[in-house]
C-alpha cells in the first residue's frame, strides 16, 4: 500500500480536513500498515485494530495535546502514534531505541501518560481534568478504557471520583467483550446486556417529553413505585450503573463508524462534565485471521500477514508449569488455579477436561486474585495464582495483609519474572524480587529449567508452609544443571565465585568454565541457606549477576552478609528492547560477566 | 451494668433461644460493655455501636463457624467478639497479648479472617463460598462491608467475581454514610438515594405480578422502550446498581430493628447465591457524644464515658505536617492535598478557608490516589498524598507505574510511619521503606522533629526531582538535635558509632551519651550519602537501630557497603502492643541498644 494520506498529511492537524470518505481511506491505511508493521516486529493486534476509526474520530473532534487523551493499558495506541507525528518511525516499534508499543511521555507530547498497566486511565484522566479546572483551563481529557480494563478495582475507584466531580471528563468505554481472554464477572454480563440496547441517549430527549405528557401511568404501577410519575421516569432514563456513578452517558455508538463516532463524541465534548460514551467496537476489526480469534491474536510475535499463519513458539515455562499444575491437580482435589485474565500467558490452559470448575479467571483484578486465594485457603484448599511478575505489583498489601499475617498457604506462579524484551519498562518482572522478600515467612524459588522448576513447584505446595513462590522468565530453558530446590554449588577450586540464578544460570556457567571460576547456582533465593552464605564467605572475589532491580535484590541481602560480594543487578527502569539487548547493555551476558570479573579480580 | 446475659449466656449458641426482648437486652449490655471498654483502652467506638444489631442478629440467623463470617476493616467486630467467647477477656481489648482490636483467626475459630484493611472483605468470602461450593459445603458465607470500605477498588472487584459466581455469598451492605470521614464519590451520592427508598424486596414481589397482569402500558412508553413490558418490568424490578452485578438485592432493612434484620437475613439466607442486604445504621447509636460526632469517635482514646469527654492529645507529627503544608499551600497555588478518607488523621484539616478546592479527598481508594496524583502532577500541579505508612502499601504498583516510570513529581507524606502500637499487625508502619526503596528515582526523609519534618517537606516539594517522601511516626516529637535533611553526626571520638533516624533518634542519643558512642543520625535515609557511608566505614563497630521490617531495611542496604554494620530491626508482624512495649521486646530502647551494643563490642 501507498500510504497516500498517511505519508503526506501534517498529522493531527490536517486530520480536521479531511472528508468523511477521506478518513474512511486513512483508516484503510493505518490499518495495513499496523497489520505490516506487527507482522515484522510482533505486538498486539486485534485491540489496536478495533480502535482505528474510534482513534481518527477522537483526534478528529478533539485537539490534542491541549484536550489530553490518556490511554489505558496502550493496547490500542498505535493509531494514535500514526496520527501523531511518528508514521516515519513506525517500522521501529518495539524495537530497541524506536517506538514503544505503549504511550510514552518521553516519546511525544501527545502521548499524555505512561501506559501498560490496566484500569488507571480514569484516575489518571480525572487528575489532569482536575488540574484544569483548577487553572481555569477550558480543555477536554479523553480517557479511552476497554471493558476489560474496567474490571480492575482501580478504574471503579476512578469512576467513583469521578461521577461527581464536575470536571470535563470523557471516558469512552470501548467496549469489544474481550480483555485478553474473553471477559467475565458481573460487570461483563451488565456491560453485554448494554450493548444490545437501542441508542440511550437519542430516546432519551424523546422519552422525556413522552413521559412528561402521561399523566397517570395506571393504578397498578403507581401504587407500587409511590404513585410518583417521577419514580417511572427515573427508572427509564436513569438506566446504566455509570449514570448511578454521576456521569451522563451515551451510547452504545458503532465503533467503526466514524460519522456517529464523530457525532457522539462531539456531543460528550458539548455536555461537558462527566461523560461515559460507551462504543461498540469489533477486535481485529478488518483482519480476518484477528477478527475470527481475537485472543490469539491479541499480543502476537511475527507472522505472515498474508495468510495470518505465526511462526511458532516453542515450548516455555509457563506452559511446561501449566502442564505440571493440571497434572498435580488431577491427583489432588485441594489445587485451585486462579488466573487475572490470562489463562493462556501463564499456563491455565492446561486446566481443562475435568479441572474447568477449578480454575478461576478473576478477570484484571490482581488483588482480588490473592485476597480470593487467601479465602480458599482458609478452607483448606491449595490455590496457585499464576500470573506476571509487573501485575502482581498490584498485590503487594492483599500479599502481606491476607496471606502472610494470617500464614495461610498459597502458592505464586510468577511468569514473566526478569527482563522480558519488547514491552519495555510497564512489563519488566524486576521488582518481584524485592518486594516479596518483604513479606515474612515467604519462600521463593527461581529454578533454571523445566525439571528444576517442578521439583520446586512441588516443594512449594507439599512441603512449603505460608506465601511460597515459583518464579519463571518468558520463554523457554536453555539451563538444566542439576535439578534442585535448594542450590548447585560447582567447586573448581578457585579463589573466585560467580553466584547467578535461574535463566542467567547459563551465562553465569559459561562465564564460570571460561575462567576457570567456582560456580553457585542458587535455586531457592530466599530465605537464603547459611550453606550458602559460607560457600560464598569462603572465596576471595564473589560476583553476583541478576535481572532484578538493585534495591532490594538477592546480591544486596547476600552483601549484608558476604562483604566480599560485588553485585550486577538492574538501577533503572528497562525500556523496550530485545532480552539479548538487555543482558549485553547491563552485564549480564557471559562475556560482560567475564569483562568485569577479570577486570575487577586485577584491580584487587 | 451488671451484664445479665453476656455474663451468663453460652454464646453463641445461646442465642438462639432468647427472645426478642432478651436479645435487646443482650444489645443493651453489649453497648455499655463496648462503651466503657473503650471509654478505658481506647479503640474504635462509633462504628462498633453502630453494629450491634446487626452482629447479634447475624449470630443468630447463621451458625458461626460453620458459616463464615467476614467483617471488613474489623472497626465493627467488639459485638461479634462479645459473643463468641471472649467476653470475659474483653477489658483486655488492645492491650499486649490481650483482644485484638481487629478480627484474628489465631483468637478465636468464630474470627474466620485478618481484617485491619479495607475493602477486601467480599473477595475473602468469596474465596469460601467457592471452597464450600466445591467441597459440597452447603453453609454460607457473609461478609460484612460498610459504605466506606465499599469505595475501594478492591470491593468491586470482588463483588463483579461475586455476582455471577452463583456462590451462596452474602454481602451486608452496612450504610451509615461515613467512612472515617463522612463519604465521597459518585456511589456515595448513589447510595445516599437508595438510603430513602422504600423497603425494596417487598414490593418486588408484589410488583411481579401486578405489571405482569398489565398488558399494554401506554403507546407512548412503550413505542420509547422497543414496545415491550420486559423493559418497564426490568427498569423497576432491576433498579439497583448491585443487581447489575447479578446479586439479589434485599433493603434498605432499618440495622437497628432486631425483627426486621433477622426476617431479612433470613430471606437471603433462604434465596442461596448472591445476595446484597443493604442495613441503614447509625454510627455511634445509643451514644449521644458518638452519636452526634460520630467522625470524632471512630478511633478515640480513653474518655470519660459518663461525658464523652476526650484525654487532650498534643501536638503531632501529621497535624504539624498539615499546617505546614497548608501554610505553603497558600503561597503555591500548584500545592494539592490528596487524602483517602483520613483527612484528620493525615493532617490535612488544616487546607479549609480558601485551600478547600486543593484537597481532594478520594474515598477509601489508594492506588486511585496516586494515579490521581500523576494526572495533576502531569499538568504542573504538585500533589501531596498524606497517607499512613501501612496504607500505602496498596499503592506500590501505581507509585512505580503511574508516577516513577514518567518521572513525575509527586510527594508523600508518610504518616504512622514505624511502629503504631494498639492497632497491631494490620497497621505497623513498617513495609514501606523497604517497598518504597525499590522505586527508582525515590527520595526518603525521615524527620526526627517538626523542624526537621518541615525543612524536609520543603526540600521534598521545591528542590527534589520524582517521587519524594516524608516519613512521620504516630504521636509528637520528643527529639530535636540539629535540623538537617541530610544527616547529623556527633563525633565523639568513639570506635563505636550508633546509627538511627526519625523517631529513634532520641533513644539512640541517650544511649549514645551512655556509651560515650558516636552518633550518626539520618534524615534523608535514601538514598545514602557516601559521606555517610564513609563515616560508618571509619568506626571499628557500628550499630543501627531501626523500626522497620528487617529485610529491605536502610540498615540491609548499610551493611552491603559497610560490612562492620550490625543490624537491629524488625523480622516478624508485631501484633497490638503500645510503641514502648514494642521497643522493650525488639530491642529499640536506649537501654536495650546499650546492653547489645557493650556485649557485641565485648565479643568482638
Amino acid at each position: 500500500m501507498k500510504y497516500r494520506l498517511l505519508s503526506r498529511l501534517d498529522l493531527p492537524q490536517e486530520l480536521k480536513k479531511l472528508s468523511l470518505k477521506q478518513e474512511e481511506e486513512l483508516c484503510a491505511e493505518i490499518r495495513d500498515k499496523i497489520i505490516s508493521t506487527v507482522s515484522k516486529n510482533g505486538g498486539h493486534l486485534s485491540s489496536n485494530l478495533g480502535a482505528v476509526e474510534l482513534t481518527v474520530a477522537i483526534h478528529k473532534v478533539f485537539d490534542s495535546p491541549n484536550d489530553k487523551i490518556v490511554f489505558d493499558v496502550g493496547h490500542q495506541s498505535y493509531t494514535h502514534k500514526l496520527l501523531t507525528g511518528r508514521y516515519k518511525d513506525f517500522h521501529t516499534l518495539r524495537k530497541k531505541g524506536g517506538i514503544s508499543g505503549f504511550t510514552r511521555p518521553s516519546e511525544s507530547e501527545h502521548d499524555s501518560n505512561i501506559s501498560g498497566h490496566s484500569s488507571n486511565s480514569i484516575s489518571v484522566a480525572l487528575g489532569m481534568a482536575e488540574a484544569m479546572r483548577l487553572s481555569g483551563d477550558g480543555h477536554h481529557v479523553v480517557a479511552v478504557i476497554g471493558d476489560g480494563a474496567m474490571t480492575g478495582g482501580l478504574a471503579f475507584e476512578g469512576l467513583n471520583n469521578a461521577g461527581n466531580s464536575g470536571c470535563n471528563i470523557i471516558v469512552i468505554l470501548n467496549y469489544n467483550e474481550m480483555s485478553i481472554s474473553k471477559n467475565i464477572g458481573g460487570l461483563a454480563a451488565y456491560l453485554s446486556e448494554l450493548r444490545t440496547k437501542v441508542t440511550y441517549r437519542n430516546i432519551k430527549s424523546g422519552a422525556k417529553k413522552v413521559i412528561g405528557s402521561i399523566p397517570i401511568i395506571g393504578s397498578g404501577i403507581s401504587s407500587i413505585i409511590s404513585a410518583s410519575k417521577d419514580s417511572i421516569k427515573e427508572r427509564i432514563l436513569h438506566s446504566t450503573m455509570f449514570e448511578d456513578f454521576g456521569f451522563e452517558f451515551i451510547g452504545p455508538v458503532d465503533g467503526h463508524n466514524l460519522e456517529k463516532l464523530e457525532a457522539a463524541l462531539k456531543s460528550a465534548k458539548e455536555l461537558g462534565g462527566p461523560v461515559l460514551v460507551q462504543v461498540n467496537t469489533v477486535k481485529g476489526k478488518g483482519y480476518v485471521p484477528a477478527e475470527q480469534q481475537p485472543g490469539e491474536y491479541h499480543g502476537v510475535g511475527k507472522f505472515d500477514a498474508e495468510t495470518g499463519e505465526k511462526q511458532e513458539s516453542g515450548p516455555s515455562f509457563s506452559d511446561e508449569f501449566g502442564k505440571e499444575l493440571a497434572r498435580l491437580a488431577k491427583k489432588d482435589e485441594r489445587i485451585i488455579g486462579i488466573t487475572a485474565a490470562m489463562k493462556y500467558g501463564v499456563g491455565l490452559n492446561h486446566f481443562n477436561d475435568g479441572l474447568k470448575d477449578r480454575l478461576f479467571d478473576v478477570g484484571i483484578a490482581e488483588e482480588h486474585a490473592v485476597s480470593f486465594a487467601a479465602g480458599l485457603a482458609t478452607m483448606g484448599k491449595l490455590p496457585v495464582f499464576s500470573v506476571y511478575s509487573s501485575f502482581l505489583q498490584r498485590s503487594y498489601d492483599e500479599l502481606i495483609h491476607d496471606i502472610a499475617i494470617p500464614g495461610l498457604h498459597t502458592v505464586l506462579a510468577i511468569c514473566n519474572a526478569g527482563i522480558v524484551g519488547e514491552d519495555g519498562e510497564t512489563h519488566q518482572g524486576l521488582f518481584d524480587i524485592p518486594f516479596l522478600t518483604t513479606v515474612p515467612g515467604v519462600t521463593i524459588y527461581s529454578p533454571a529449567g523445566y525439571e528444576e522448576m517442578r521439583l520446586c513447584l512441588n516443594k512449594a505446595l507439599y512441603e512449603d508452609k505460608g506465601l511460597s513462590a515459583v518464579r519463571m522468565p518468558k520463554g523457554g530453558e536453555d539451563f538444566i544443571g542439576t535439578p534442585t530446590t535448594e542450590f548447585e554449588y560447582k567447586n573448581r577450586g578457585s579463589d573466585t565465585l560467580i553466584i547467578a540464578y535461574g535463566r542467567l544460570s547459563s551465562e553465569a556457567e559459561k562465564a564460570s568454565l571460561d575462567l576457570g571460576a567456582d560456580l553457585l547456582r542458587l535455586t531457592r533465593i530466599f530465605p537464603l541457606q547459611d550453606e550458602a552464605i559460607e560457600i560464598i564467605r569462603s572465596h576471595k572475589f564473589a560476583y553476583i549477576f541478576e535481572e532484578c532491580m538493585k534495591e532490594g535484590s538477592v546480591g544486596e541481602k547476600i552483601a549484608a552478609l558476604a562483604p566480599n560480594t560485588v553485585r550486577t543487578a538492574i538501577e533503572d527502569f528497562v525500556p523496550c528492547m530485545s532480552v539479548c539487548e538487555a543482558f549485553k547493555l547491563y552485564g549480564l551476558t557471559a562475556e560482560k560477566m567475564t569483562e568485569k570479573i577479570r577486570s575487577r579480580n586485577a584491580e584487587t
